[in-house]
């Protein structure tokens, strides 16, 4: 009978656990009963003086917010009719202070103020997040987005797959819009509110010319139209073909007058279906994609091109820098930064440059793009990568916010010291009208949204940075657990140092020193230090690490690339030398002898070993530590990272066991004293990555 | 204040909506007060004389099934403890009488009785069903299933996609497997064990090698030791040249020693992770597929070589017929069956070989396949396809149990007549010791499993017939929508009559008369009836319709293709006169003049386009059908199915569009007076299939 009743217990609680599609949305009863009782006491309602449909989303959405933080029924009266504010939440969108911005809010104790309803309704979901963070219910707050245009960048395909999507295929049903639009939208469009997204790219920047059909676009328009009281408006990623592929034209040379007409003709259409369209995302001239050098043009032209349709509109053109030619004897770090220096000062106003954090392509540690500061005369957008591409994917646990911190507080010193990429990201460095900040997607058809359960502290931070990168990373972690995982307040502090532990730990395991580029081929899965042959020299893995008996990493001073050369004085000195090099960025600019004593007094090999072996044993701690947080973690949450994590422990051996059995041939040197030799040969640990490749 | 009031009441809705997700076991309350009252006046108590976890699974389904159906809390109880019997549901898996078989149950009022757990396990669903399908407590059943293997074929591949799959990506998460078990499967394996299904194979036909590494049966492993207890075995399909590519040998020849050798190991090795596994699924020199034929040896030698491998095991092989060979002078309609004949007899009694149910592929109507009947030496397995590849994907409605009957209940002649294709599949025709029906599955990530919800329906029926072919397609239809949908008697039949018209009606607006093979090339969705280049001429449309100035149709009574004379001459006599074939199969077997006079009295031409209008009409009917059913669906699942009618009802008219003014070319004739001419173009028409193949 004892099994028999345990198994009762268990069918209840399945029924009721959390899948995790409710997000950092949950509102979940406060269970501080002091602290729910005294906010309780002093709510009886909220009073709203306006009446859009995206204010009455903010006051419905603080109802229900209430309703299961507090458990408490508070209606929502116009203030019209009641002029009695005494215990009332008020919202208004009429403020009048010169202090916020369009998007802007004010919170004096109980009141939400704001110039616009999109204003009020960040003010709102900041009010609930008050109170889900803090025991005090009072409390002063003015806030202005730094960056304009905060955007998800979904590699969306047609096809409903997603590119590089690791949490199911695509949120949109594109077969079923515009006719049937998937309830899991209103959770979608509301996590994006929550955290200030005013913008997404529906479709993969590999675009498919088929999202410029009037028949997609009709898709389209009922995704914006659904988004748009959530204050998000939607960008197409286009193909730069299309007045050949869709119009039937001769060429799409950005020059010829019947391009630049067909273009100005679907733009106009686009209108017709999304009067407020956030514009054009473009990849061009960029691995395989069609552009407009392949008629002799530039970026420049391409780009103005497209911004001369959009003229007389809101909508802008964001023309991405992810370039680089497969050339042997070139260096991809300065590719997209030779192409584009020429161009600085000839982009239209409508025009912003998307430039990734990095110099590669979104690395697990890059140093800061040295186009960053580089570009006066134009304004420059970042581009994150939420999704775990190079990250482990959906398997490993990989709190980004410290990585896009490191970026985005990087001193660019262009124009002196405390010229930081965050300034030149928000436009204020070189006094730029537009700003926009994107992360590519990690959400996908998975009920929690995003495969691993702590992917979406993923996009809840890149959400806090984009609208206010001064946040510490510890501090957005910190509310998102409060919102999503526990109120118990040790467990808060303990999940805060476990999240920021685990990006350190990842690129210990995996990119130890600066190395970089060591992907599986073509999945990005796994370790793949040996990889010399593919289809560019650029995408192999020897390129890039450079191993070779006389040591490791890849020289950007001089000797065998100049790229160090492309950041300003103050940069070069802090990486040129390799005694002052910060030890996270060595192998990205310089190629040391394995025997090479380090700041650490470790040589090289010792150094690269001993970070590969501690990053294994960081994760058993990882593991380890998850264990302890099972009494107050929902048990499908707590099963779900527990099994991932067993997952990612034995891939941190798959990477340390790769790259140790792999670089020893190089450096002839035994693994440091006290450290375990694999139980495994390099032949086969390749093998586990040949899996990859099986059809 | 209104409007508000209104929201709140639409939020409070929202979060307890029905998304699908759990299909027919949603044990909704039985809204009738008197049964209710009376069943649960008549039950305290689950009593049960067996402890295996399977059994448990049982009493637990069935306590849970009560809780919800009833609202009652019973508790479950061992017989050794609880003598007394009253208001007592008994559970046995030590019944011994004979009339049951392994998997056999007898009910007698409220006694569950099997010969083992799994047979248990089926008796407890079908007793939970009755409770929930009637208004009658005690009743009195005895059921053995006609077919021993009832299977769904998952054609998912590694990288998380499902080849012809419309519900998301799969239902197989192999990257977080097996250290993460997906707590969807639990609904899956429910579902499953609910309606019979008791073997799934988990990848697609078009099979990686990548699920025969040892790192892959790992994942599958965790995959059979998840759905063992709920009685569903597992099966992989493989690639036949995995000797090569995965053992390194430099063959796959089937006669090689040390290829026989490398099936044997991996066999075993298969054992050591699954040691109940269910066995192979191939698909071999099919569609490019690698196979026997390759080294020149046969279909026989390819099965007979993993049969050997399985020697003293419990599984068995499973060989697909699907498999046509490009030639401009045949019929694909006759290959499997010619390649096939002469291996009559040939293969191993662990072989069973799996043909489609019709002879092209899954068309919305086949004639059935002429192997069935045919093979009087080998067991023949039916493969059908749930998945709706050529029934509009995941947007029309169309219920497929009527489809799957007329193929079951056809008469084959072979041994005379009530030879029917059934009691081939059930091998009691030919007395074979192997039974199997295959469906294709339709399950996917999508909250609901299926996308449209009513795919629900037509999984649900595959496991059904597959437990008895003999069940109407309204019986199932009934009970599936008391389950799912409503409990509204009057609702129930007007919803079995909805359901019921829904492939007619398909037909009518795509593939009336008979026709076939028309869709769009290689994404298969919408129109394509103009298409006559392809990779091979039995991949184009105009190979099948034959559409000329002379007529339309395939004539293959023996002037274009003698495909006919494979079917017993009873079959022959039935289909080969123009003048008595049934009409949904004419243009299958014969090349008619435009203006024929059919037995309706009218021309071909004039019955082809009241078709195709019709089935236009019949679609805007069903939609203003489904509109009075607001009041009582769920308002999730009715704006979902709405969503998608409306979008059933302009691809209605597409198809309709679509073959009148292509046809129109060939017929020189009028549309029938009174039908309205399209408002747009063939040219307009045939650029929206084109959006399907732009990047």
């Amino acid at each position: 009978m004892k099994t028999l009743a345990c198994l009762f217990f268990l069918i209840s609680v399945q029924v009721f656990a959390n899948d995790g599609s409710e997000l950092w949305l949950k509102y979940d009863l406060i269970e501080n009963e002091t602290v729910r009782s005294n906010f309780s006491k002093s709510i009886n309602q909220i009073v709203i003086d306006t009446q859009t449909e995206r204010s009455t989303l903010a006051a419905r959405e603080l109802q229900t917010a209430l309703k299961g933080l507090l458990g408490k029924e508070v209606p929502i009266l116009f203030s019209k009719e009641n002029k009695n504010l005494k215990k009332s939440i008020f919202l208004t969108d009429s403020y009048a202070g010169s202090e916020l911005g369009s998007e802007g809010f004010k919170i004096e104790n109980l009141k939400i103020l704001a110039k616009t309803d999109l204003g009020l309704l960040y003010g709102t979901f900041a009010f609930i997040r008050h109170i889900q963070t803090s025991e005090k219910l009072y409390f002063s707050q003015i806030e202005n987005p730094k960056v304009k245009i905060r955007m998800l960048n979904h590699w969306d395909n047609a096809n409903g797959t997603v590119e590089r999507g690791y949490a199911g295929s695509s949120i949109w049903k594109w077969f079923e819009l515009p006719n049937q639009i998937d309830p899991r939208l209103i959770q979608y469009a509301r996590a994006n509110a929550s955290i200030g997204i005013n913008a997404v790219s529906v479709n993969n920047v590999n675009a498919s010319s088929r999202f410029l059909t009037s028949e997609y676009l009709t898709k389209i328009k009922g995704v914006a139209d659904f988004l748009r009281p959530y204050g998000i408006k939607v960008f197409i990623s286009v193909n730069f073909r299309s007045p050949r592929t869709l119009g039937g034209l001769e060429t799409s040379d950005p020059l010829d007058a019947g391009v630049r007409n067909w273009w100005k003709e679907k733009t106009d259409e686009i209108h017709k279906y999304i009067p407020d369209f956030g514009g054009f995302l473009v990849k061009a001239n960029s691995e395989g994609e069609p552009g407009p050098q392949d008629y002799g043009r530039t970026h420049a032209d391409g780009a103005n091109m497209l911004a001369e349709a959009m003229k007389g509109r809101d909508g802008i053109v964001i023309w991405r820098a992810f370039v680089y030619k497969a050339d042997p004897d070139g260096d991809r770090f300065k590719e997209a930064y030779e192409q584009f220096k020429p161009l600085d000062g000839q982009f239209d106003k409508k025009v912003i440059v998307q430039v990734k954090n990095g110099p590669i392509d979104f690395m697990p540690r890059e140093p800061f793009h040295p186009m960053f500061g580089a570009f006066p005369k134009t304004p420059l957008a970042m581009e994150f990568q939420i999704t775990q591409e190079y990250l482990g994917h959906a398997s490993h646990l990989v709190y980004e916010a410290p990585m896009l911190k490191e970026c985005l507080d990087s001193d660019t010193f262009s124009k002196g010291k405390g010229s930081t990429v965050s300034k030149v990201i928000d436009g204020s460095l070189d006094n730029q009208a537009l700003s926009l900040m994107a992360g590519v997607a990690n959400t996908g058809s998975d009920a929690n949204f995003t495969g691993h359960p702590f992917g979406q502290a993923n996009w809840y931070a890149f959400g806090r940075l984009a609208w206010d990168y001064d946040l510490s990373s510890e501090q957005i972690a910190k509310e998102w657990i409060q919102m999503t995982l526990t109120q118990n307040t040790q467990a808060v502090a303990q999940l805060t140092d476990f999240m920021m532990a685990s990006h350190p730990t990842y690129v210990k395991y995996t990119y130890p020193l600066g190395l970089h580029h060591m992907m599986g081929e073509g999945h990005h899965y796994g370790p793949q230090p040996w990889l010399e042959k593919s289809g560019r020299p650029d995408w192999t893995s020897v390129y890039y690490h450079r191993a070779a008996a006389d040591g490791l990493g890849f020289d950007r001073t001089g000797k065998l690339s100049n790229a160090l050369k492309l950041y300003a004085p103050e940069v070069q000195e802090n990486w040129g030398k390799p005694e002052t090099c910060d030890l996270n960025y060595l192998m990205w600019f310089h190629h040391l002898p394995w025997d090479y004593k380090l700041s650490t007094g470790k040589t090289l090999w010792n150094e690269l070993m001993s970070r590969y072996y501690e990053g294994v044993e960081d994760v058993k701690k990882m593991n380890d530590k998850w264990q302890t947080f099972k009494p107050i973690i929902d048990p499908e949450i707590f099963a779900n990272v527990s099994g991932r994590l067993q997952i990612q422990e034995k891939e941190a051996l798959w990477w340390r066991d790769a790259c140790y059995l792999y670089f020893r041939d190089f450096s002839k040197m035994p693994l440091p004293a006290g450290l375990e030799m694999p139980n495994r040969t390099l032949e086969e640990v390749k093998k586990i990555e040949e899996i990859y490749h099986l059809r």
